[in-house]
């Protein structure tokens, strides 16, 4: 084997009350990363383009190998196995970098897994904690909700971030309706305004939606999530971030969405809904261009997380 | 039918990161309520002794059926159901009224589900409403965290007070050891001890350890439950209240324990163990002991809840 590809999808981490902590896998977009062994030592990185462009982004991918999620994460990777032998990467974006919907996350596990399968490392965790340290290149911190959900699938709950310990779920069958507006936030920058402390009376409401958003997952009850899916940290703080977040908010329940979110952090939204779900991707970007933003649509489900599509 | 017989058990709220939320039922012990038809209009009140006294209890229990848990909660019910008829409550104690471990809950339940039994009430939402009611005459305030568990049985999450809206878990087989030292708490100081705010790094923690909670009580993994037991929230800011709490911690876990926390606003404290339970009450009421307070221990399981033991 001289050549894998893999497929990585998008993620929504924070889902509703899990700041931090709970992550969803999407079915799509996915970002596709190709690794090839190479005589020359290192990583290399290029790009390809695809015929239909993501959703339009603001930000261009570095390829210095020491800039990108994935060749960061795939160089932890080559370090480990000890081999004397060299990387390329091919990184094919379909996921809108600067999205809120884990792009540099996907790249990093796309790297990480297409490393580990070239290079015989089977061992999860190891390509977990790859993973996360190449998507810290990007955000600039440690965090799993993201990598974990886009690598294990479905819905995951990180328990402890140093410690690597992820709880893994099978959410039920259900659609995302997913706009994302052409404004731009840094991930940074949107961490900076979670405020330091919260009501305790908050924090109380937050570990009951978790509790419910678990037993949802678990139970396969898609109204419970929908209910629990709240958010009084993150979402109070960022969504002026978000230029008509609460227009668009009022026309996603308008429309008959059960839920409305910030996925990541942001500037995409969410709504889970049990039917109408083009009308309210249609409702969600209306009411963006009323207020003059460009904004796109699209309808996901929970996905099963990356995975090597092709070997050689 | 003119009179019943309802056991009713112990519960633990705040079990672990849930504050306000979690409630765990226990198979033992129980109080004994009996309700019998009178003719005599309103509610009336007796208590029996048992032979053998529940733990220690500082308090006495009222017998004014206005101030008596059971008492509201019968009346509660009784004039729901527009019947013209009395009620005469006997009141049996098997749960030490101010251990923490739900005692006045207890009575409430079983005076609201034997009257609702008389009565001819059969809507559990009914039921736990007037429970509600009458467990408030005791604490001060309407809090559902040890009604429902006592009502449900299993393991409850309480979603939201106001709505009555709460999600009933079964439980995995595990044990409980739980020790009770002569140490008087009154849950409104305790409360008032809550910090308004906390950090929000700690509410994050929490949602993560209550998910963690939750799968495992949902999937039967007992370590996990016991490795998300923690609070950072009420047991900081209440463990003084419990002398001697960090000797007997620390002597619960050299002996075995998974987990230690407090039994609602205490006194009681409580580990989950997967085996030498014994050993580990022991180990906390001789560390108690070396403090100067008495303490008595006992062992128990998740239970199903308070049930109609007797109809005539």
């Amino acid at each position: 084997m001289k050549k894998v590809v893999v497929k990585a999808p998008a993620t929504i981490a924070n889902f509703g009350p899990g700041y931090d902590t709970f992550g969803l896998c999407l079915s799509a977009p996915c970002d596709l990363v190709e690794a090839e062994l190479s005589d020359e030592k290192g990583i290399s990185i290029s790009q390809k383009r695809i015929e239909k462009e993501p959703l339009k982004s603001p930000w261009r991918i570095p390829t210095d190998p020491r800039k990108n999620t994935a060749g960061v994460a795939a160089s932890e990777l080559l370090r480990l196995s000890g081999k004397k032998t060299g990387l390329h990467i091919t990184l094919t974006k379909g996921i809108s970098a600067g999205s809120g919907l884990g792009s540099s996350a996907a790249s990093a596990v796309g790297g990480a897994l297409a490393a580990a399968e070239l290079l015989g490392i089977g061992d999860k965790k190891i390509i977990l904690a790859a993973s996360a340290r190449g998507e810290a290149i990007s955000s600039g911190a440690q965090h799993l909700d993201n990598v974990s959900p886009c690598l294990f699938g479905g819905f995951t709950v990180v328990i402890d971030h140093d410690e690597l310990d992820v709880i893994k779920m099978t959410p039920p069958e259900m659609r995302i309706v997913i706009c994302q507006p052409a404004i731009v936030i840094k991930t940074a920058k949107a961490r900076k305004l979670i405020p330091e402390h919260v009501p305790t009376r908050i924090s109380i409401a937050h570990s009951s939606w978790a509790s419910g958003i678990v037993h949802g997952m678990k139970s396969g009850d898609v109204r419970l999530i929908a209910r629990c899916l709240q958010d009084e940290i993150a979402v109070p703080a960022r969504k002026r971030l978000i230029k008509g977040f609460d227009e668009v908010r009022q026309a996603a329940f308008d429309a008959g969405a059960l839920s409305f979110s910030i996925s990541g952090s942001g500037p995409a939204v969410y709504s889970l809904a049990q039917k109408n779900h083009s009308r309210i991707g249609r409702a969600m970007v209306e009411a963006f261009e009323k207020v003059g933003v460009e904004a796109d649509f699209f309808i996901s489900k929970p996905g099963n997380g990356a995975k090597v599509i092709r070997k050689e």
